[in-house]
């Protein structure tokens, strides 16, 4: 153990004791949050185009797979597509429909994404929500240190983060990328942080063969069974991004054959602007999204019929002044929603994004983000990347915007919270007592109800104007960047079988003494 | 005309020229927003509580109205009620069903409010959607000039605001209170600028007779029409809140009787804060919200059968460690949802609001809106009172608030654009072209749509770190600040028939003679 995590093994312990003594209601460490729960929406998603609008688009995206095709760089891949019945030709794979449709067949509509503490297992689709971290930052920021490269320390506190907050229920890519940790050996570090400093589901990333397969030994070490129960168990995603338009590079599809083999999870999402990698037309982008993403689909199901898939959407616009990506934006939400309508034609689970593009942690930050979380929820996402802490269109994580991402995102979960129309919530008794022209704050009802009668945000000042100016006129992101401190403190590693630590250091040891993974592609 | 309109006039008239000079597009005087257009929702609102919980509500709302009642403290009121079949006891009315059901039989559900220029009248109910001004803060703010109380000066700049913006639809009540206008006459003064800066649908106050007749006779001037076409096509509206819990005191009732005589829309809106002026369960402050506002309802048609009346709701919860009124929470946002919910079932028209409890335009202020515009347009909110400027739980109209509103209100009006899924806008002849691995910017598809193909934001700032910090890290509020003060140069005042100018100079100048309205209740 070198002198860093040293440093950090103690302050945890602190921690933990810290933790024991303040651990009142919901939170780790006196910390005010709501209690970890399923998310489940009780009402339909919204459907914005018709079901013959739907088909028009399922039925253009099966003609871009047949006429155009992709192009599928990885030669093995190509090579089990043309075994499958997909016509190839040079790098471009064109495929019949029946191809779509028996893999829409195979691919599973519900599964479970396992943690090492089962308690933090997730059930993928249907009416089911979970949300993750920022993911893949090259930089981080918060209001004391500013905005820089992320490091192995920054990545660790995001961590903590993701583990301290019962609102994020998985840890996606990296929240930011510890680029002071060699590529090589990167994914052995960072993924040992995520078995370890959580016990939260994670991903590893489709960065080539020897990545993939060093995240997939660590899930499983992690959980502590072996391979078959891993196989039948999926215990790591990937998020795999198309190279749009219309194009898989080998490291994405090594990633899905090697994740897809082990019967692993792989969500296939284009990242398609409108205007820049797809066509300019929101119809057009989800056109080719859904080509794309059906492609991706074909692919899981031809190396292992069965595969657990997830269906991704990261549509949006671009300034067309700048070319810059435009996030939060209504052309974001119909996207998102009509994305959502494609998923369930498909009978697949849905990922979306919680996203914005601003550069500070103000007005627009909020909306961009409420906008997204808006189409998100309306749309019935199911799997929510980025849900905490994403800034400037994915190029940083900031701390700030982490903490007001948990608070939105627990807003959205009081408010899937179906509503109490039981007797006594109808009040009627209390409107008995209470009579005309009187006063609910004293009565029996009320203060039987009062204290966790209305969800307590973390950040809303709701002072008059002459209390908070009097506290010297706070705005929301610094008191944002008051609370992820705090939240930091109330951080308390889980406990870990000390046979699985050592298994994994092992591995760890052994696979950087091997050189890690190839650098260039 | 006295100094300061006419310095104003002047100001107008170089307006009104720099107007012509600079009009490109689809704003007056080269302000960048969306065209004026019907905003109509293409989608089922959301339900959020099943028919049978609905039913639920409704009928706990009939027993409250059945055997507690309410107290109309008007004995006009009472005895007209009386007269219809309520039972009668000292101040309390209680309220069989039957009237209930008898008044939702002959209330309309579609009708129209008038403005003197016809092209800004409005179709009330239905799919339909309206967003109106922040209305009655007593202070005003904005960056540079700070927080202050209402001035004569600010409700007119904020008068002109609304008339800029396309987005907004109507003037509800006054913006910011005109405190330095007498109390007596104050609303001459208010209301006459109303008619005459706008050309869009005003609000009229039920502060008492003389009031709200004077109002009405401001209404019927303004669009140059007599007595009986102006009893035809309502052309005023005015908000009734009642005194929750269960109370109605004489001005509010005084108005729904005036008002209602002459066939002009009442707006019945409970203000039910859950803990306070209401049971501290959504369900419960429903439950009374929907007692008063049908009681209220009982009362116009009790006046009129068929007089135009709109179901308000303005439940939201308060914050239980200070009593303080939260807005654009969970709760709010649920009661925003089954409110419309009622009003369907209801058949009457919905009125909704855009609201937060922040102190700055900051994260907070926006995300709080954002939450209340989901819940108002998800929920099928038809006429949306404080639209844009609204700060503080109502104390304060912000300058800076009302420009970033007018942009997230364009965000939904495009958001609800139905989504083009015609042959050209699948973009399928763009895949073509572009090819895997291609670029869509240059394409023919794209050039031929790009200079509109999306939103363009009044406040979002897409550019990226560098340039943004190099540009002095502008925030969203300062945008706004900068934005509000281009707006009121591109204000142009509609014009008017100098008779019917001279004739409403003319009746403000002789009631101001009479002494105008009485000033205590």
């Amino acid at each position: 153990m070198n002198e860093h995590s040293a440093a950090e093994e103690a302050g945890s312990r602190q921690s933990r004791r810290r933790g024991r003594e303040h651990h009142r209601g919901a939170g780790a460490g006196g910390l005010q949050q709501l209690p970890r729960r399923a998310i489940t929406r009780n009402f339909p998603p919204t459907q914005i185009v018709s079901a013959d609008q739907l088909e028009t688009i399922h039925e253009a995206s099966l003609k871009v797979l047949e006429e155009i095709g992709m192009d599928f760089l990885l030669p093995e891949a190509r090579e089990r597509l043309k075994a499958a019945g997909a016509e190839v030709k040079g790098e471009r794979v064109r495929f019949p429909r029946q191809l779509v449709e028996t893999a829409l067949g195979t691919a599973p509509s519900r599964f479970t994404l396992h943690a090492r503490n089962p308690d933090n297992n997730l059930e993928m689709g249907g009416a089911h929500m979970q949300f993750g971290s920022v993911s893949s930052a090259p930089n981080c920021s918060d209001l004391d240190g500013g905005r820089r490269p992320g490091t192995h320390a920054d990545y660790r506190r995001f961590l903590k983060l993701c583990q301290v907050f019962n609102c994020i229920q998985f840890l996606g890519g990296y929240p930011v990328e510890p680029i002071d940790i060699h590529p090589s050996i990167r994914h052995l570090d960072a993924l040992r942080d995520a078995a370890t400093l959580l016990d939260k589901p994670f991903h590893a990333y489709s960065l080539g063969k020897e990545r993939i397969r060093d995240g997939l030994e660590i899930a499983r070490i992690a959980r502590g069974i072996n391979r078959q129960t891993f196989e039948r168990e999926p215990s790591l995603f990937t998020i795999v991004n198309t190279n749009s338009p219309l194009k898989l590079d080998n490291p994405m599809l090594q990633g899905i054959i090697e994740m897809s083999s082990a019967n692993q999870i792989v969500c296939v999402t284009p990242f398609t602007l409108a205007g820049a990698m797809a066509p300019v037309t929101v119809a057009g982008a989800l056109v080719q999204q859904n080509a794309e993403a059906l492609a991706g689909l074909v692919m899981t199901q031809t190396v292992r019929p069965g595969a657990p898939f997830i269906y991704g959407g990261f549509t949006s616009n671009v300034d067309m002044k700048s070319g810059a990506p435009a996030f939060g934006t209504p052309e974001y939400m119909k996207a998102v929603i009509v994305g959502g309508q494609l998923a369930r034609r498909y009978n697949l689970p849905y990922r979306t994004s919680n996203t914005c593009a601003a550069n500070a942690v103000d007005a627009q930050a909020a909306y961009e983000s409420v906008f997204s979380l808006w189409g998100v929820t309306m749309g019935g996402g199911n799997m929510v990347m980025h849900g905490a802490g994403w800034m400037e269109g994915g190029l940083v994580a900031s701390f700030e915007k982490f903490v007001l991402d948990c608070d939105l995102i627990q807003m959205v979960m009081e408010f899937l919270k179906p509503l109490d129309t039981g007797i006594d919530a109808l009040g009627i008794e209390a409107m008995n007592e209470v009579g005309p022209g009187g006063h609910f704050f004293g009565c029996a009802h009320t203060l039987a109800r009062y204290t966790n009668a209305f969800y307590a945000p973390l950040i809303s000042d709701w002072r008059n104007f002459q209390q908070w100016q009097a506290a010297g006129s706070p705005e929301a992101q610094h008191k944002a960047n008051r609370l992820w401190k705090e939240a930091l403190e109330a951080y308390e590693k889980p406990p870990m079988d000390a046979a699985i630590a050592e298994e994994l250091d092992a591995f760890v040891a052994r696979r950087k003494e091997e050189g890690g993974a190839p650098t260039d592609f």
